[in-house]
């Protein structure tokens, strides 16, 4: 993946990137769940928080275009990694779609505020600032349904274990574009710095899975 | 449909629910259009374009809640008549879609302004000024990709036309609605304001989409 270091830590420009691709990709995903909504009550809510994501999404692209000369390449690699994993997980029904875009965007938030750790700080607080996460609204719609239904919970149990799956599939290949971009633009040290981000960033997408499911009634 | 006078002028919460259902949908058509970009770049301007919908839908249904008890149960008739229109207009490729969206989009906003006569000033002031009209930046994407091709150019002008038909045909319908929103808190005269709409809004649109054909290199 292409990189520069013309401005910010080392990396912290693969890193933007990912916060960038995550959130368009919550965007699209809350949007088309909006879409689909049984009642204009959850289409609302939804599409207000898709909105939200591209007020994130501009936020770190402005901070992206201030030190890279091109962004929407680096954003494009892993843009397409999440279309991949998108395309992996498509939901069969409203609950399934409700989960994916939960525990997808739960998982993708959990690795963004990890990586957030090669940022310097100040860039790291703006970054912050405006993430926005649906999580507990998608919440709210996701459990009165499972409240009264064990099949389904015990159905989307399995779903989400397979969700979370593929999200963790992500890891390995963020990890080496982060790597690649920090060693170029600052050598051994900073390579060994994003890759030591591995274990803490499974664990804690680990982590928060458990907890998210466990909010839901769900077995993780 | 069902109505109310709690507060305005008589028929003005019909108005605001259409403004509503017109923004709800015009953020739905444009993310769904941004997700089948063919680049990041259009991604980008479209899927902002879709957030900034939400703004406007925000704001007249803030304007909606004030006044009526159950807004949403006065914005669903109009989601459920776009809904028909959007299925009987599925696109086949990303030109007739994003013709589309240009199209549709652009004769609600044209019937929008028409209807906001039937407003308050004040009301219709604040209805304005976060109303946004994505129609210049469609344009900008369609037109590179027309220029270069009369084929195109001859299927979208056809394409163009359908839509057009489709888009008029929810005039009767929606003034419909209208009256009889504007009679029942207002009596006969408001009734009657409201009917006088249908005509000034058929040309506002038949105008607005000549116009916009026109901008493309499209024969209306």
């Amino acid at each position: 993946m292409p990189s520069t270091s013309a401005g910010g830590r080392p990396g912290s420009s693969a890193v933007l990137s990912f916060h960038a691709a995550g959130a368009l990709t919550s965007f699209t995903w809350l949007a088309t769940d909006a879409s689909r909504a049984p009642d204009l009550a959850a289409r609302e809510v939804i599409s207000r928080a898709a909105a939200a994501q591209m007020t994130y999404y501009d936020d770190v692209v402005e901070m992206l275009a201030g030190r890279v000369e091109a962004p929407h390449s680096l954003i494009d690699p892993y843009l397409l990694l999440l279309e991949e994993v998108a395309a992996r997980t498509v939901p069969a029904d409203w609950g399934e779609r409700l989960l994916r875009t939960t525990v997808m965007g739960g998982m993708v938030r959990d690795l963004d505020a990890v990586l957030a750790q090669l940022l310097a700080p100040a860039d790291r607080e703006r970054a912050r600032a405006t993430r926005h996460d649906p999580g507990k609204m998608l919440a709210g719609l996701l459990t009165p349904a499972l409240a009264a239904d064990d099949r389904l919970r015990a159905r989307l149990s399995l779903w989400g274990r397979r969700l979370a799956g593929e999200a963790l599939g992500m890891l390995p290949p963020v990890v080496a574009a982060l790597v690649a971009a920090a060693g170029q633009e600052g050598g051994e040290n900073r390579a060994e710095a994003a890759a030591a981000l591995h274990t803490p960033a499974m664990a804690a997408m680990s982590q928060g899975h458990a907890e998210r499911m466990a909010a839901l009634g769900l077995a993780a």
